[in-house]
C-alpha cells in the first residue's frame, strides 16, 4: 500500500467507477462531484470485458484511454481492474464447455455475472489474455496506481474440467491412489478407488458424501482459484511493477482459504457489507477489518468496497443510519485500512444492482447520502499522516478455513463455525480489546491470549503449534468440539481433543449436543445450550461442573497449567453473560487490558501506531450509541483539527474522533 | 355475452361437464339432475384431446356428437372448449422438442396436464389443428353457444424454441441490438450483446438476472401466449361466429398481462377460487370480480369456474361454509358476471383432481352441497332480467402487470404488489364503495378517485396520463415505492417518483425499507411498517410526519393541489386503521359515497344498472356475517319474489337479497 | 431364527463389524473386547464390495477368509452380508446407465452409497454375481450363521430401465392398456394412453401427477426391490441352507411394502433409530418392535441395527441417555427380537458416518458407552432361555403401505398416515396393552380389538375382511378419512367410507379439514382439530356431536352394532385426553386388559410366552421414568438372578427386570 498512499499523498477515498454506463454529460458532473467528495482513487474496468473485447480477440481500448486520461487530469488515480468476473455473452457461445456446472449437473449460462468455470482451459486462457492486454496497454499509464484482479472470487464448479484438475491436485497431494484411499477412509461405504479416473468432484449422489472428498474439493477449489489469480497477477507483472491485489469477500463467503490469498496479494483488499444495524454493524465492521489485517500478516490493507446505504440481498440488508458512512469508514481505517472505497461511485440506473447504494444516488448529489459521503471524504483527507501505521493486537482468535469446510457436511453434529468466530470476536470487542486472527499453525508466541472457538479440525502441526504456545507461557482458551478430527477429517482416537489432551489436562469421552431450546446449568450459575460433553479431568482444575440432567456433577469448565502457560477449556456454549465473564477471566490472567479503560457499551476505541520507531499513535474513538459520552482522553483530534486537553472529550451520539497522541 | 344470455333466456348456470369420465347410467342421472339444478350451460371438452384425436391426425368425434345432442335435447347449451391445455401422451413422443423446459434445464414430460411449450411450432400446429377440426365439426351445432379456447393459460418455458421466439419479439420491439443493449443496461456486469443469437431466456445463471431481460421475458411470454390464443380463436372464427373466450386464472397467477387478453376475447371469462373463508372470501370474490369486469372494459363477463367447496392446493384451501355457494355466486353476478359456472358438474372419481369439489359430490345428490347448488341455480334463474346491465365505479385502483413482473426479481427491495392491490381494494370494499381497476395509461377522467398502490414501474406514458388526470381535477392517491423505474426497468433519476414529482409536489431522496417487525409512528398517531422514505416536500402540504428514529420529523403523508386536482402521497405502509382513515379522507375529498350508507362490517352492497336509458337498477345485498342485519332499503327482492316496503329488509345471517329498484 | 439361536446357544448380541477400516493391532483389541462385551454375532461385509471385487469380475476373498477364521476362533458367529448397497466406483464407469436418476432427470453418481438403479440389468447382474460368489465361497464356512442381503433397501429411480420394468409390471397387473386407462382414470386431464411405450414413471411434470400412476409406481418399485432381494436370496440358497434376511428400515422410510418383504425373508430383521428421547424413545422402540414382529407374522425376529448413542441426521437425532442401551435392547427383545445388534462395533474414524455411535467409541473402551454396552451384552447372555418364545397381542392396528403411498400426493387433503399410526400405537402402549399390526385383508378374527387410523385407501377385499371381522364379533374402531378411495385410488361413491358404511351404520357426506390452529369442541367436552366430517347416522348411535361452527349438532363420534360385533367411528382428530378416553372405552368393550394393571406412566410391561405347550412366560418390566417404582409382581429376575417374592419388586429409575414366571 505504501506506494499507493505515497502516490495519493494520504489515504485512499473513492470507489468503483463505471463510466460506460453513462454519457458525456454525466462524466462532466462526475469530474466535478469527485472533486467535491475528495475522491482520489477510482476502481475502473470491473465490468468492462464486453466493451474492451467486443468479440473474441478483438480489443477496443479507445474509450478506456479517454476515461483514464480524464480521471488523471482530474487528480483521480485509478485502481485498474481486470474484467474477468464477467465474461461477455460471446464467451458462452465460444466456450460452452467453460460454463459452470452445479453439483446436480445443471449447466449455468450468461445473463448474470461470473458464468465461467475457473478450471476450464478456455476461460483461463481468455482471462490471461485480457489481463495481459490491459497490462500491456496501461502498465505505464500515469493514472494507474494499482491493479485489481477479477472481482470477488466466489464461484464453484463441478464440471469435467474441474474433475480433471481435481485429480491433478489430488495426485500432487497424495502421490498414490492408496494414499488417497487411506486419507478419505474409502474402506467405509465401499468407496475404494481403483483408478484415478474414478475420482470425481462431489456431485449429486444418493446420501452423504465422503467428508474427506468434500473437504479436499474445497481445498482444491480454493487452490485452483488462487492459481487463476496468480496467472493474471503474473501476466500483469510482465508489464507493470505496481501492486496487484483482488477484492476478497468478507465475511459470509467460504469458498477461499484467505490465509493463502493473503500470502499472494501485494496487500489485502476486502469488500465489506454488514448484515446488521447499529452497534452490531460496528462490531461486524471490526470483525471484517481485523480479519483483513490478519490475512495480510498485519500489514496495511484496503477496504475496496462498502455501501453508503442499503445493499439488497436475499436476507434483505438494512439501510445504514445517518453517521454510519463516516463511522464505518473510520472503523476500517482504525483497524489498518489505508482508505475507504465504495461500490460504487454512481448508483446504476439499470442492471442487476440498480438498488445497490452508491456515493451519488439516483436522486443525485443534493441528498443526505452524497453529503455524508463527501464529508467522509474530507475526514479521510485529514488522516493522511497515519498512512503506514500499524495496529497491535495482544489477542488472537484462531481461524482456519479447513474447520469451516469440514463442518459444512451432512451427517455431522451441527455447529456454525462462522457464528462461533463472530461470537468470540464480539466478546473481546465488547471488552474493549484489540483482536487479531491467526491460523493454528502460525507462530503464536507474540500473543498473550489465544482463543480457539470450536476448532473441530486440528492438524498435527496445528496441535504442535498450540502446545508450543502454551508450553512457552501462553494462555489458550479452547472451546467445545475442538480437536475432533485431523487434517484428513479422521477422528482423533482415544479421547478428544486428541493432541490437545495433555495441554488441557483432560479427556473428552463423548459429545452430547443438546436439543434446540434445551438448557443446562453450571455450578457457577451460568447456563449453557446447544452442546455438552462428557469429559474427565486428567490434571485440569475443574472451574465449574454441570448441575443438571445426565451430566450432573461432570466437569464443564476447566483450567490446566502446562509448561509456563495455561490451557482453559469450555465444554459447552455458555450464555452471553457467562461467556463474557469467562473472556474477562482469561484476559485478566493473560494480562490484557482494553485500549481505553472503562468505556461504555457501544463505544469503540482502537489505536494505530507509528512503525518508524517513534511513540506517536492515533486513537480512534467511535460512539456507536444514541447518547453522548464523556471520555477521559487527550490529544489532537484530526477530524475537528482541535486540541483535546486534560478535561477530556465529549463524543456526541454517533460521533467520532481521531486523536493524535505522542 | 348478450348473444349467450339471449340464447339462454337469462343468466348462465352450470359448469364443466366431463361425461367421458362416466358411463351411460351416470349420463342419464346427469340429465335428470341438471334439470333439477337449473343448469343451462355446460363447458364440454376441456380435457378431451386424447379421445378426440386418439393418434396424431386421426379424429374421433362420434362420442362427442352424442353428448352434444343429448345436452341439447335436455335444454343445456354448450360452452365448447378446445382441449389444448392437455396434450395426450402421444404428443410427447411425437414432439419431444415441444415439452416444456424449466429455467434450470429440466425438460418436463406428460403425466399431468399443460405439458407443452407454447412457443414450439409442433405444439402450435397441433393446437390449431384440433381447434379448427372442432370448429368445423361443431360450428353449426345447435347445442353450442360459445367457444372456450384452452384452459387457464399459465405455463412458461425456457427452451430453444422459446429463445428463438424471444429474439424475434425483441427484434420487433427494439429494432437494433444497440437499442436492446441500452434498454437492458448491459453495460453493467459486462452483458453487452454482440449478436442476436447471444440473447437467451433468463435461464439458470450464477447470481441475479438482468432485470430488463427478466421483465421483457415476461412481456414476451404473455404476448406469445396471447398469440397462441389468437391463432385458435381465428381458426374457430373461420367456422363459427359465436363468441370466443378463455378462462383466465385470478388472482394468484402472474404469467399474463390481462389487459391485453381482455382486449382480444369476446368477453372476459375467469376462474375464481378464494383462498380464505368468511368475510375475507367475500372480499376476495369482489376483488376477482372487479378485476374481471375491468379487464373487459366494464362489459358483462362470465364466471367460468368456481368451487362448491374445498379445492385442495399447496396452501390447503378451506372448505366453503353453508350459504357460500349462493352468496359467492351473487357476489360475482352483482359485479357484472352474466352467470355462475362451476368446476365441475360431477366430482371426479379418479385423476389428479378427485378431491376438487363439484356440484354433484362423490356422495351424490342427497347432500348439502347439491341442495345448495340447486337452490343457487334456482336463484340465478330468477335474475334473468338483469342480463346486460352494468356496474358503475367512481374509484379505480391502478393495476399493471409490468409492476408485478418488475418486482418479482432478486436484488430488489421486497414488496408484494399483489398484496398491495388487494389491500387497496379491500379498504375501499370495507368502505362500501364500488371499485374498478385501470391501467395507468388509460383515460382516467371518468373516475373521481384513483389509487396507485406501489406503482414501482411507471412508464413515461403512464406518468403523463396520471398528470393529465390530476390536472383535470382528479384525486390521486399514490402509495410508497412508486415511480421508481421506467418501462425499461431503469431508475428514475433526480429523485423519485420521477415524472410524478410535480404532480405530488415532492421529491423522494431515499427508500428506507424497515426490518421485519420494525414499527414507526407518525405524528397523526398511526403506526407504519415495512417501508419508509426520506422525502422533501416541494410544494406539498405535510399531513403527517415520522416521529421516531432517524426519520424523526421528516414528512410521511402529503397532499398537493395540482391543476384542478389533488395528489396525495403516502410514503409508508400505514397500519390498517390508519390506511382506512386515509382512504376515508380521499373518498371524502373526491366526493365518493358508498352504495348504501351505514352498512355494518361484512355486509356488502353493489348495484347493477340498466344500460338502455332507463333508471332501473338492481341492488345486491349480501350479509357475510353471522348476525341478521336490518337494512333501510326498498324494492322487489328477486330471490324471494317479494316486495320490500318502506319498513326495509332484514337480511338473515349469511343471507342475500337482490332488489329491483326503479 | 431358531437355527441361529441354537447355534449361538442363546440370544444374539453384537453388531456390524467392518475390520477393513482398521489394522492388525486393532483386530487384536477387537478380539479381546468382543469377548469382554459378550459379542456372539457380527455382521460382516456390508461395505466390502470394492475390496471383494476390486475390478469387475476379479474377486479377492483372502482378506475376508482371514477375518472369518479369526472371528470363528474367537467364538463369534457371522451374519454375512452381500455388499450390494455400495457398488464400488468402478461400477459407475462400467455401467453409467445403471446410475440412479431423480424424477427431474438428475443422474446421481458415486461418492456416497446406494448409487445404482435397482431395475438396471447391469446392476442386477453384478449384484447377483457378487452374492453368488460369496455364497459359493462361504456357504460352508463354519463362522457363518446367517445371510444378510443388501443393506436398508430404500432407493428409488426414474430412469429408462425403471420405465421399461414399470411397463412390464403394469402389463402383468392390468393385462390391457384399456384396463390401465380405466384404473388410472386417464379420461381426466386427457391422459389416455394409446400405446404402452407412452407410459412413464412419474417424472417431473407441470402440475400434479395422476394419483393412480404414482400409487402404482410405488407398488411397482417395492415389488422390483423385492425381486432384487429374491434374486440374491435364491443365488445364496444354491450354496447354503442358512437363513437369509435383510435389514429393513423402520419406521420413517416408506419405499417398501413390508408385509411383502416379511413373507419372503426367513425372518424379519430391522434397523431402529428412535428420533426422540426418554419415554418417547421407549414408545418408539415398542412401535418399531411391534411392527417388525407383525411383518414376520408373529415369529421371532432380529434387531439388526441400533445405536449406542447419537446418530446424526438431518433432523439432528438426540444422544441416548444412561441406561438406554440396556432398556432399548430389552424393549426390542421383550417384543420378540432374538437379540440386540448394533451399528456398529467400532466407531469409524473416517467416512460419511464417522459420527454414528458404536459399541467401541472413538475414545475407546474406557468409556461410559462401552461399559454400558458390555453390561447389556452380559444381560442378553442371561436371557437365552427365552429364545423361540412368542408375544401375544389382543389388539391390532391396521397398517397398509398403499394408504401411505396414496396419501403422499399433491392435491389431496393433508394427513400424516405415519403420525396417525404412531398415535394409535402410543395410546394403546400408554394403556399398557400389547399391540400387533395387521393388514386390512388379513384374517383379523384372532384380535379382540382392531384400530384403523385413517384408512384412506381401502380395497374391496380389505373392506370385506373388516366386515367379516365385525360380523363375527370383533370390535373395530375406524378413524376419520377412511374408506375414501379404493385400491385404484378411485373415490368411493354414494358416501364415505363406502363399503364400511353398513358396518358403521353411517354415511359421510363431506370431508371438512380444519385450518391450522382451528379447534372444534364436542358435546362430550373433548376438543378436536385438523379434521371434521359432515356425516349422517344410518343406524349408528351418536356418542358425541360437534358443538361449534357450521358443524353444530352434527354427529362426531358413533357406535354401531353389526352382526355379533361393534363398529366405532371417530370423524375427527380428538385431543390427547379425548383419544385416550376413546381407546379406553373400546378396550373395555373388547375386554382387553393391560399386561400388568395399574402401572404408572412410563413404566412398560410386555410378556413373552413359551410356545412348547408349557405355561412359562417372561415378563419384561422397563421403568423409563426418573423415579423408582414399586411393582406388585413376582418371579425370577433373569437380570439380577434373584427371586422376586410376594412383596414385589422395586424398579429403580431407568431400571429393568425380566421375570421368569410359571
Amino acid at each position: 500500500m505504501r506506494r499507493i498512499t505515497e502516490r495519493l499523498g494520504g489515504l485512499a477515498f473513492g470507489g468503483d467507477y463505471n463510466p460506460e454506463q453513462w454519457d458525456q454529460q454525466v462524466w462532466k458532473e462526475d469530474d466535478l462531484l469527485m472533486r467535491q467528495a475528495g475522491v482520489n482513487l477510482a476502481t475502473v474496468g470491473v465490468f468492462s470485458w464486453a466493451l474492451l473485447e467486443p468479440e473474441q480477440g478483438r480489443f477496443d481500448f479507445g474509450w478506456l484511454d479517454a476515461h483514464l486520461d480524464r480521471l488523471h487530469a482530474n487528480g483521480v488515480a485509478v485502481d485498474l481492474a481486470t474484467p474477468t468476473a464477467s465474461p461477455p455473452p460471446w464467451f458462452t457461445l465460444a466456450h460452452p464447455d467453460a460454463m459452470p456446472v452445479t453439483a446436480d449437473g445443471t449447466r449455468l449460462t450468461h445473463g448474470s455475472r461470473d458464468t465461467y468455470c475457473l478450471a476450464a482451459p478456455g476461460y483461463r486462457q481468455a482471462a490471461r489474455g485480457i489481463a495481459a492486454a490491459l497490462a500491456q496497454r496501461y502498465g505505464a499509464h500515469p493514472a494507474v496506481a494499482m491493479w485489481h484482479v477479477h472481482n470477488e472470487y466466489a464461484t464453484v464448479c463441478h464440471c469435467d474440467h474441474a474433475a480433471a484438475a481435481f485429480r491433478d491436485w489430488l495426485r500432487a497431494r497424495y502421490g498414490t491412489l492408496e494414499a488417497l484411499n487411506a486419507a478419505w477412509g474409502t474402506a467405509f461405504w465401499s468407496q475404494h478407488y481403483g483408478s484415478w479416473e474414478q475420482v470425481l468432484p462431489p456431485r449429486a449422489t444418493q446420501w452423504h458424501h465422503n467428508p474427506g472428498q468434500t473437504l479436499d474439493y474445497r481445498r482444491f477449489w480454493s487452490d485452483e482459484t488462487l492459481a487463476a489469480y496468480r496467472e493474471q497477477r503474473d501476466a500483469i507483472r510482465e508489464h507493470s511493477d505496481l501492486p496487484v491485489t483482488t477484492n476478497l469477500m468478507l465475511p459470509g463467503y467460504q469458498v477461499l482459504d484467505l490465509w493463502k490469498f493473503g500470502a499472494e496479494v501485494d496487500f489485502v483488499g476486502i469488500d465489506h457489507y454488514p448484515d446488521a444495524a447499529g452497534v452490531d454493524a460496528a462490531a461486524d465492521t471490526a470483525f471484517g477489518a481485523d480479519r483483513a489485517r490478519s490475512f495480510g500478516g498485519g500489514k496495511p490493507w484496503l477496504l475496496i468496497e462498502q455501501g453508503t446505504n442499503t445493499v439488497y440481498s436475499a436476507s434483505g440488508t438494512l439501510p445504514k443510519e445517518p453517521g454510519d458512512i463516516l463511522r464505518h469508514s473510520l472503523g476500517h481505517i482504525g483497524r489498518g485500512s489505508e482508505g475507504a472505497l465504495f461500490f460504487q461511485w454512481r448508483q446504476s440506473r439499470a442492471g442487476a444492482e440498480l438498488w445497490h447504494s452508491a456515493i451519488v444516488p439516483h436522486a443525485g448529489p443534493d441528498t443526505r447520502i452524497f453529503r455524508e459521503a463527501a464529508a467522509t471524504g474530507a475526514a479521510v483527507a485529514g488522516l493522511g499522516e497515519l498512512a503506514g501505521s500499524r495496529v497491535h493486537a495482544d489477542v488472537a482468535v484462531l481461524h482456519d478455513a479447513d474447520v469451516w469446510w469440514a463442518l459444512d457436511n451432512r451427517g455431522l453434529p451441527q455447529l456454525d463455525y462462522h457464528a462461533a468466530l463472530r461470537r468470540a470476536h464480539r466478546a473481546l470487542w465488547d471488552a474493549g480489546v484489540t483482536v487479531g486472527f491467526a491460523h493454528p499453525e502460525h507462530d503464536l508466541s507474540g500473543y498473550r491470549l489465544v482463543v480457539a472457538p470450536s476448532l473441530y479440525l486440528l492438524s498435527d502441526a496445528g496441535a504442535a503449534s498450540l502446545r508450543r504456545y502454551v508450553e512457552g507461557g501462553g494462555t489458550l482458551l479452547v472451546q467445545h468440539f475442538s480437536g475432533a478430527v485431523d487434517e484428513f477429517h479422521q477422528a482423533r482416537l482415544g479421547g478428544y481433543p486428541g493432541p490437545l489432551r495433555e495441554v488441557l489436562g483432560l479427556r473428552v469421552e463423548e459429545y452430547r449436543p443438546l436439543a434446540a431450546g434445551e438448557l443446562l446449568t453450571l455450578s457457577d450459575g451460568t447456563s449453557a445450550e446447544g452442546w455438552s460433553e462428557l469429559l474427565r479431568a486428567e490434571g485440569a482444575e475443574v472451574l465449574a461442573a454441570y448441575t443438571s440432567g445426565v451430566m450432573d456433577r461432570q466437569p464443564a469448565l476447566t483450567r490446566h497449567r502446562f509448561g509456563a502457560g495455561t490451557g482453559w477449556y469450555a465444554s459447552t456454549r455458555l450464555d452471553d453473560a457467562g461467556y463474557a465473564a469467562l473472556i474477562g477471566r482469561v484476559l485478566a490472567q493473560a494480562g490484557v487490558a482494553p485500549v481505553v479503560a472503562g468505556l461504555p457499551t457501544g463505544v469503540e476505541a482502537v489505536r494505530r501506531s507509528s512503525v518508524d520507531g517513534g511513540s506517536r499513535s492515533w486513537l480512534f474513538l467511535l460512539n456507536h450509541g444514541d447518547e453522548p459520552v464523556r471520555l477521559d482522553v487527550a490529544g489532537h483530534d484530526l477530524l475537528t483539527a482541535t486540541e483535546v486537553g486534560p478535561d477530556g472529550l465529549t463524543l456526541p451520539a454517533r460521533g467520532a474522533a481521531v486523536l493524535r497522541q505522542g
